[in-house]
């Protein structure tokens, strides 16, 4: 019940039962200010949300394991019933999904840096001196322009932000259990292509060969004069929602990342301009999925900028939002957060994170939503991965465990 | 933690501890009512549970998961210590505890369905129009009456209800992993007899041969013309509760399946003609046994009903008939419900249970019995198989783990 997250058994793949819609509220949890005691959730003013929670289930959702401070990839695959330490997404591929680059199976994935090394070949700035965007782009545009094909695989360099590019290779049988050419640490020449497996021995050969054409290519560049990579990571694929839960499922984001996970667990995407599109997105398509995943980022970033009346006024924003999502009567409406993102911590942070599940066979405990309340809530504090179970049963899409 | 229940080790075997009653009523968990907010449990009147209440530790249990809603069989198998994922009983098994057939080690069982086949042989009624139960019984009998043994296996076949009966087959190293041949629709002839592994191609052999007997047999029936099998399984047995927890236990329970689970996991049974009696037969062979199990099934059925007052009043009943059990003064008395039966969804649901520990060593928080006390209760909410622990050590029955 650890590995697995329901028995097998009990999933109707019928495709019979109700629609759910999955809100996530980008690091919804948070910490309470001082002198009031209120969380920024427990802060803003919610009519929407505390009107669901006093028709639903309330808990505190644990995304990974006590203490531990998810990724937007890990957080979210859990929110989708994926066990995000088996299921672990690589770092490469991650950064692919977040740029929207579109990935195929067998793909390898890795994360590149800009850097500047000396003329004895030592690491003298790991970033490159952080160039603009706008230059960041030029250097990578120079290396994609001069690049030759390498045997009979595909070599993609793009751009990311700043220093940060991506790379990837796709072929046939490319192993991904290469480690870092990043030394992370200046004074020393960049670490060596090393496989760690026969079946990486390939793509080693290939990305050594890929890093010494980039030297020759970049040999005239001031600060970028070479790339570093790490976190080679394939891209294998996971079996869907569809197959594992009966779901078809759409994934509106305006961020490519929750696209790109979304795409991960074989949801269909729509990419909205702003969160107006996605409402009207989501009610326009609601009807064609079982499963239907909206993303609200900014109460996220504001956390990260540690203004706490910000991240308030983002969260009521999120709720002026949901009223007309209320009015397509899905017959569970879940509304959560990947993690929590106080903006006194100003990151991403291990803390359990407030949910509300509504729908008619709800056990409400509370007229209001937020972490004082939804900890007193009956579905007690619970792993996230857990959430896709309870959502399932209260659609009426799970059978019964055994007669 | 999780795979095993406790820790080896700390169980202490010699039999000393005192004597644990394990009140299960049945479906015990429900809803709330819209207008009061409260749940049968909480509606009802039940001095006696919240007498007891007032010197347990309470909680909230999840039989099996989040979100899972567990058959009768798993929904036991945990509150007796049992992880209802690993110890799954197959459903003819199942169905065999369920009638009280006595089952032995390696019998292979499977349900039957009556079944209407027209001149092609293609399935015309699943269920052979629902016969009465007199009818059923008249073939069924029939059917025993015209077979001849087959090689050296014992064929048991047992009218169970209506449409449904019973196949077990008994002989040396039968395996069970066999398919269905009830196809689930009509207008298409009964799926063939296949042997999943070569353990049970034999058992296929013989169970082909049955059908085609049985076909001959009931070949001038105008409506249950043939038999339909489906869920084979076969009984091995699983380790006792003696063994593992060094508990000697009898089961009470009115009704065969109860009593079926409690005798897979090596208890004693007695099977009392009404909750008067059973309490009777409590009271009598109390002292004889380190547990006893005590079933009441009547709030599961009115659950099932949908009839939220009548289950009131059975809930009302049970708490009547505690008061000369908590009389007989066991050093653990545990009184909760295999899974919740809330009116309102009018069967088994995934809603944890609430439960209560009385005992001289509980953490007392509330003056009564029902969810919302359970829920801030001092055991919190966990999984069903960990009670048993929870009832050992409140009886003094666990050692310490380590030094």
């Amino acid at each position: 019940m650890n590995e697995i997250v329901l028995p097998d058994a009990v999933v109707d793949r019928g495709g019979g039962g109700g629609r759910i819609l999955l809100v996530v509220v980008d690091g919804l949890g948070g910490l309470p200010r001082p002198g009031t005691g209120r969380t920024e959730l427990e802060t803003a003013r919610t009519p929407t949300m505390d009107a669901l929670a006093a028709r639903a289930s309330l808990g505190m959702l644990e995304p990974v394991a006590p203490g531990i401070t998810p990724g937007s990839g890990p957080g979210h695959l859990a929110l989708f019933g994926y066990d995000p330490v088996r299921y672990s997404i690589g770092r490469g591929v991650l950064s692919a999904l977040g740029v929207g680059f579109d990935l195929r199976h067998g793909d390898v994935a890795a994360r590149l840096n800009l850097a500047t090394l000396d003329g004895e070949g030592r690491v003298v700035d790991r970033r490159a001196g952080r160039p603009s965007d706008e230059e960041g782009r030029r250097i990578v545009q120079k290396v994609r322009e001069a690049l030759e094909p390498l045997e009979e695989v595909e070599v993609f360099v793009e751009h990311v932000k700043e220093h940060r590019a991506l790379l990837v290779l796709r072929g046939e049988g490319l192993g991904a259990e290469l480690a870092d050419t990043d030394p992370q640490e200046t004074g020393v020449p960049p670490d060596e292509v090393r496989a760690a497996d026969e079946g990486s021995e390939r793509t080693g050969r290939l990305v050594r060969a890929f890093l010494g054409r980039v030297r020759e290519i970049l040999a005239d560049e001031p600060a970028a004069n070479h790339l570093l990579a790490r976190g080679f990571a394939r891209y294998d694929g996971y079996p869907s929602v569809e197959e594992r839960f009966g779901l078809r499922a759409l994934a509106v984001a305006g961020y490519p990342m929750y696209r790109g996970v979304g795409r991960l667990v074989g949801m269909e995407v729509a990419a909205p301009r702003d969160d107006v599109e996605a409402v009207g997105t989501v009610e326009e398509r609601f009807d064609e999925f079982d499963l239907t995943f909206l993303h609200f980022k900014a109460p996220d970033a504001r956390g990260e900028d540690g203004d706490f009346d910000a991240r308030v006024e983002a969260i009521e924003a999120v709720d002026g939002r949901l009223d007309r999502l209320v009015g397509l009567d899905p017959e569970v409406l879940v509304v959560t957060g990947d993690h929590s993102t106080p903006a006194a911590y100003r990151a991403h942070s291990w803390h359990a994170v407030p949910v509300l599940l509504a729908s008619p066979w709800a056990r409400p405990t509370a007229e209001e939503f937020g972490e004082s309340a939804c900890r007193g809530g009956d579905l007690g504090r619970i792993q996230g991965k857990h959430l896709i179970s309870l959502a399932l049963a209260h659609a009426g899409r799970l059978e019964k465990f055994g007669a």
